[in-house]
């Protein structure tokens, strides 16, 4: 298994992640099933939220919303399939504290465009490529069947979407300053994970 | 044709809508085919905004992301059909000025809560019902085929999100002061479109 989330774009083969998950993180995701659970629904439905929001942001950006639609669809659907797990085990959604891996990722965009359009679409690229590599531990490693098929399965779609993430940059960014933009946020997002956060969550 | 937007509630009718449409806003529609399309697909799309908007404040509602998440990919779904049809006419998705009634009710959403919540609920649930109206009335008076047939066909699904929001309202808040206040919104809401705005817009 590759866990560095790579894909091959022309001659090159980009990867998003330097530093792959450890053991500790699949010990401790395994020993609490239910909130990695419900901390997963809050990570389809702010993934939503994220391309929702690009597309309010870029309304005119040609091809931009023709994808973030769809994927924002995408990514509630898998929202919904989570939550109905969760009811159907008596669990409600509720609020659960983020780890800081979301606001240091965020903090690390640059606010003046087209920078920022850069940046959004790595950083969102990078938690999706994130949150692939952890679901896919979680299907290989979950002793709870039903579960484990799940992350399976969500994994399926989900593997696109850190494509599409570069796909959108690509398109309107020149393959250097992509590259090494990646290079330094990637550094960020794996960095951001070199403490492992005490709670369980999909990004500890 | 009823356009007053009624649902039947236990052994009590609701009217969303205080004034119906008149034909000025019919003939200024019609005659602007390819804007209303264009604002109408941005409809939609800030129509997914609000549910998601919803979701992320009420987290940790019961019952409520259940039925919002499924609102906001329907919403999405009709928004990239509009988009497609757009996109096969030549047109781009482009910023385009907002009449004033949008904010106009958000001006009357109030501040605290659990009020908030009962009029951003009754708030979304007048601009559904009157998106519904006039989708109706292009559908019935469009002189362009496959323009005609889309209206007709989203309205079929989109009949029910008004409901919804009635729903999100009634199971939340005692009968009296949701039709009280109902009316008036209601009031608000059709005072805002007695002055026809000049541009072509859905809720001109």
């Amino acid at each position: 298994m590759d866990n560095s989330k790579s894909q091959v774009v022309g001659q090159s083969k980009i990867s998003w992640l330097i530093n792959k998950t450890n053991e500790d993180w699949i010990n401790l995701a395994i020993s609490n099933p239910m909130e990695i659970l419900l901390d997963h629904a809050h990570c389809e439905r702010k993934a939503a939220g994220v391309a929702l929001q690009l597309m309010f942001r870029y309304v005119s950006e040609p091809g931009l919303s023709e994808v973030l639609s769809p994927l924002a669809r995408e990514e509630l659907e898998h929202f919904e399939r989570v939550l109905s797990i969760l009811n159907a085990r008596g669990e409600k959604l509720k609020k659960l504290a983020s780890p800081p891996y979301g606001a240091i990722l965020a903090k690390n965009i640059r606010k003046d465009e087209p920078l920022r359009m850069l940046d959004s679409f790595l950083v969102a690229g990078l938690i999706e490529a994130r949150s692939h590599e952890r679901m896919q531990l979680l299907s290989i490693h979950s002793p709870d069947i039903e579960l484990s098929n799940l992350y399976a399965d969500l994994l399926k779609s989900e593997a696109r979407h850190f494509g599409i993430y570069w796909k959108l940059a690509d398109e309107r960014f020149e393959r250097n300053d992509l590259t090494s933009r990646l290079q330094e946020l990637a550094r960020v997002e794996s960095d951001a994970l070199v403490n492992m956060h005490d709670k369980p969550r999909m990004h500890s």
